[in-house]
């Protein structure tokens, strides 16, 4: 079991707990959100703490470029990977510098990992929405729509002419409330509608959701005779990790056929 | 089985499927979700559908005044709860008079549910997010901040001081990211932030999250001393609804003691 700790606190009850604990020490490389500084004094001291322990040890050192998800611009995302490797190598320096081992030196956000140009120094990169990709991330170019491996499929169930609405039967439960792609893409509102077979939609978006129910805004009325009610779409989600925890398993699909099921560990 | 429609071709094939469905006709009392005119033809329509049924029936009217979320003006809710029973009552009173036996007159939300001062001609009311209530309530004065019955029990990992953020282990996953109260109370952000033991926090709350963290800005740098890392704070969601749905259980408890868990029902 590998643990984190960004104070000497933490890092002194990791070392005092008896259990054989990995610790890596976690840098700040801009984010702000956890972390120490690669190049202050906590670093070490937290370092020296696990020099006594009986059984924890210094495993490295961690961080977590979560700033790159607030810009899409590719050479900004390629500078913010390169200050994430240099903090968290110059940090991993120093612990060694200073007579300690260290074996993992990681680094990773799914922006940086894509398009960082060196990766001198690292052991590992965690980058994970990569695996499905998002909204979130195509609307950062980090991703191509198509290149999106994971959507929810939802089933037409009401046409509101008067209000020039379509109804599905997905809402906030089915694809979260997380609307992180609409910093640079606000049309996307929660989720991106695609067809299931046939001609693409374009510019169909879930543009409300209730907690059981997503809206459409109908602008071509030719829009409800292309979705009848009880037709199928499939849904292009904001947050995928967010949308994917409302499900026990993944269903893997080629074409319209289920070629198997994926568990996927829920809970946080 | 009870289904709701709201238009004539979903009636048809529910009245043609051969199941013993019970049809509820589903009345737009204002909020413009989905659901008929309770003045219109489509109502007398969609119910002559059923008459020729060998198996479906008509059941009765429902209703949701889910625009009742949209005020926190109690008097303005008790007007909503009233067009909301006479749009039922007046489509169930035209469907009888059409010669349609009618069992069931059905509305409700929360806050009309609460503030209704007639229930005349009503057979019930789905209320569903009173069990529990939530900020979203609470906000619009349908509840008081000591009768919210669900919280999240979340543990301080981390204080950031040179950011003034204290770190929680519940972030989107633990609260979703619903953030209704917002409308009438902003500074809730992803929710209130409450003591476990002892004296109250006042105006402490979750003020950004991403996966699995959660920031509480700090104004006060006491609040450092008064939830030491390690220590536990509850969390009071803004949606309980969106918020209970990430979990498998109710824990139920009588001050520190759990004393039984609840199975819940997810998915969508």
């Amino acid at each position: 079991l590998k643990v984190l700790a960004d104070t000497v606190d933490a890092a002194r009850a990791i070392a005092d707990h008896g259990a054989a604990f990995k610790l890596l020490v976690e840098i700040d490389c801009g984010d702000g959100r956890a972390g120490v500084s690669a190049t202050g004094q906590t670093l070490l001291e937290i370092a020296d703490c696990l020099s006594g322990s009986k059984a924890a040890r210094l495993d490295g050192v961690l961080t977590h470029a979560g700033h790159s998800y607030g810009v899409n611009d590719i050479p900004k995302i390629q500078q913010i990977a390169e200050d994430e490797r240099q903090a968290v190598v110059h940090a991993a320096e120093r612990l060694r510098t200073a007579g300690h081992a260290v074996n993992t030196v990681s680094a990773g956000s799914t922006p940086t990992a894509l398009f960082s140009q060196d990766a001198t120094g690292l052991t590992e990169y965690r980058a994970g929405v990569y695996v499905f990709f998002d909204l979130d991330q195509q609307s950062r170019g980090v991703c191509q729509t198509q290149e999106l491996a994971l959507s929810v499929l939802a089933t037409v169930i009401g046409h509101n002419r008067e209000s020039s609405k379509i109804l599905l039967d997905a809402g906030g439960l089915a694809l979260s409330k997380d609307i992180g792609a609409n910093a640079f893409r606000p049309e996307v509102r929660y989720g991106a509608v695609v067809a299931v077979d046939g001609p693409a939609l374009n510019d169909v978006y879930v543009t409300s959701v209730s907690q059981e129910h997503g809206h459409v805004k109908v602008t071509d009325p030719a829009l409800f005779q292309r979705l009848p009610v009880g037709s199928r779409v499939r849904i292009l989600p904001n947050h995928v990790c967010m949308t994917a925890a409302a499900y026990p398993v993944y269903n893997v699909t080629d074409g319209d056929t289920l070629i198997d099921q994926w568990d996927r560990c829920n809970g946080w």
